[in-house]
């Protein structure tokens, strides 16, 4: 995209991966599963992640300064989401993404 | 709602009216009127308060203790957006619904 | 809203209700009963329900001539989603929001 | 992602390019360089593909049936969306983005 800040491309293209894979794992994997996977809290994390990694990237795209805060936000949400799906297990993936959006969410809000 | 802490129902309901008065004003009376209206600074602020707004009521619907951080940031954002409106004149509406929204979102947040 | 044709201002409403009431019943009563409630098929219904109706309500909002095929989908979803709170039952206000949201979209879009 | 039929990744992933570059185009490029570019008709049809686009994505990635009639709907909007980038001129990635993604959708809607 050459409208935006060439920084922060790979941040928007983490935050939109990791939407993808949370809201396909949750909806996909975690329904047809169930057991731990339906767990109040853990999937609420999961739809949480997923709706905060598609807004952070909303804000770096729209260009508003205040993704800087919106990205520490997603950086929290997302070590979180990994953490839960790490403890549950058979989430490789989607500990992946939230792992790498996190890291890179922490380095555009620095 | 009946699913909805019952102290939550008035911010989100504030939220969701804020996301409907600011996406309407911006892209029906501002972009027709033009000129102050369409510069890049408000009508991106206007565009960032709309995706706010609709994200924290998100937060707020699906439970996620992460609401109280989404709530800080859309105060802040709803803030901002009305004083802007205010100085390009015209936007008495959009004022009041993000003045609203900001206050009972700072509620939540407190 | 001053500036949305006032014919579609209730449809607005019902669409951000009905997305509201879909979100929070199966994210908090869904997820906390289990059983029926996690289906995947149900689950499903009720979080695409939940996404046409925020999507529908955003091109009313926008003002976009497109706002007739979305209304038409969504009136189609949320009969659909009405039907299947019914089968699985004790999800009374849902069913009537999306008995409420179908209606009028599908006067939108006649 | 593995949680998604296979056929299905590359139109999830040229909605979301779509979304992003029509977005970004919008809110950078057309807000600065303004005149023909912020035409309230032009405008609101990148903020509806933008908005159609992200949904249609979202459907594929819950899963859902109705994901067939949404990329019908996208790719309408995505080639009205390309032909109007096109008539105004320096807008070559959008129009791109928005074929690529038509294209993609109709095979699926097929």
């Amino acid at each position: 995209m050459t409208h935006v800040d060439p920084r922060m491309q790979p941040c928007i293209d983490n935050c939109l991966d990791c939407y993808s894979v949370c809201l396909s794992t949750a909806m996909n994997h975690c329904l047809q599963v169930g057991g731990k996977h339906t767990e109040p809290s853990h999937f609420r994390l999961m739809m949480g992640c997923t709706e905060i990694c598609r807004t952070t990237a909303h804000f770096m795209l729209i260009g508003s300064p205040h993704h800087v805060h919106l990205c520490r936000e997603c950086a929290e949400i997302c070590d979180e989401c990994a953490e839960d799906c790490e403890r549950i297990g058979d989430m490789d993936e989607c500990v992946e993404a939230c792992r790498r959006c996190a890291e890179s969410c922490r380095q555009m809000a620095a």
